[in-house]
């Protein structure tokens, strides 16, 4: 307790196996200081999508990224 | 606001770019209609799944689909 | 197929019941018109959070609604 | 590992302690069965959901629930 | 982006709007500070379940924490 | 009705097609004694993720395998 999930998209190369260790450690930390509980059995689970299929106001990111550059 | 999460099988090639943009865009605006909210900031996630990691009704789709090729 | 979760904030009240079935309505007719299959299976799921329950940016909605009322 | 998530209509006075618990039971030892694993470490989660929240084919449950009765 | 879900039990009243407040920013800078990006897009859902619906090893927390009790 | 997610590790080849099916299944028919129903519509899903994606206590499953190796 508790199962934390992180949906992200993938860019860059992706999330290395370094950054997804801080931050899990790093997320079940945080939950047992505030909640006193969860540092043996905090679950995180990390998910990376495809920038086409996350998207925001309508737009994916896919979409906003090339806004962005233009 | 809202998060708006879509698991489909990917079948036939999967769903296209042009299709993940329409169903965003489509689903975001749906919602805005209805409750008045969200046009900047629903967020919409489409994850695509084997036909064998989908099942209804105790069979997969892989199974289902083979049925009615039959 | 697909499933089809929408978890949105309770306020003025929460989605009505006729919120509700449009919403769950509208969303599998968009599908089936973008995919061509869903239309009698769809699987669509409305989950309402507290407005302490949902942040954007690090500030949950109840903070980010009290700061637009002042 | 795994987590399962078990998301289900909120009916006829809902699912008992007893029926959550076997149902928790269940599913590990099944996972555990199959894969020789999970036995200490799954996670299951119930949710329990309006039938106002709980759509297939474009209807709620308790539209489909209506519809048999009359 | 992104979108972190957090499923924890309900214990001891509950969480507060204070430790909601703090894990919701807590959550949201450290992914920041880790990936450079989702400062202000992160989105972060907190769910709160009664300890019969959360189990661990097929045993529910209820149970668990009755026996730790004895 | 209902949806079963479950989120695992992809290890050892990971799940076969058969065991996949096994599962389904046997979810499928455990949840319909329990509850009554759900024989056709249960939904089941299956995510399998790399071990670099999944922890527990704060280190990933791929962490937690290769200490119990040395």
């Amino acid at each position: 307790m508790p199962v934390i999930n992180i949906k992200m998209t993938h860019e860059d190369g992706g999330a290395t196996k370094e950054q997804k260790e801080e931050l899990s450690k790093g997320i079940t930390e945080l939950f047992a200081k505030i909640f006193g509980r969860g540092a043996s059995s905090a679950v995180v689970i990390i998910e990376e999508l495809n920038t086409d299929n996350y998207a925001i106001g309508g737009k994916t990111i896919t979409q906003i990224r090339n806004e962005v550059k233009k």
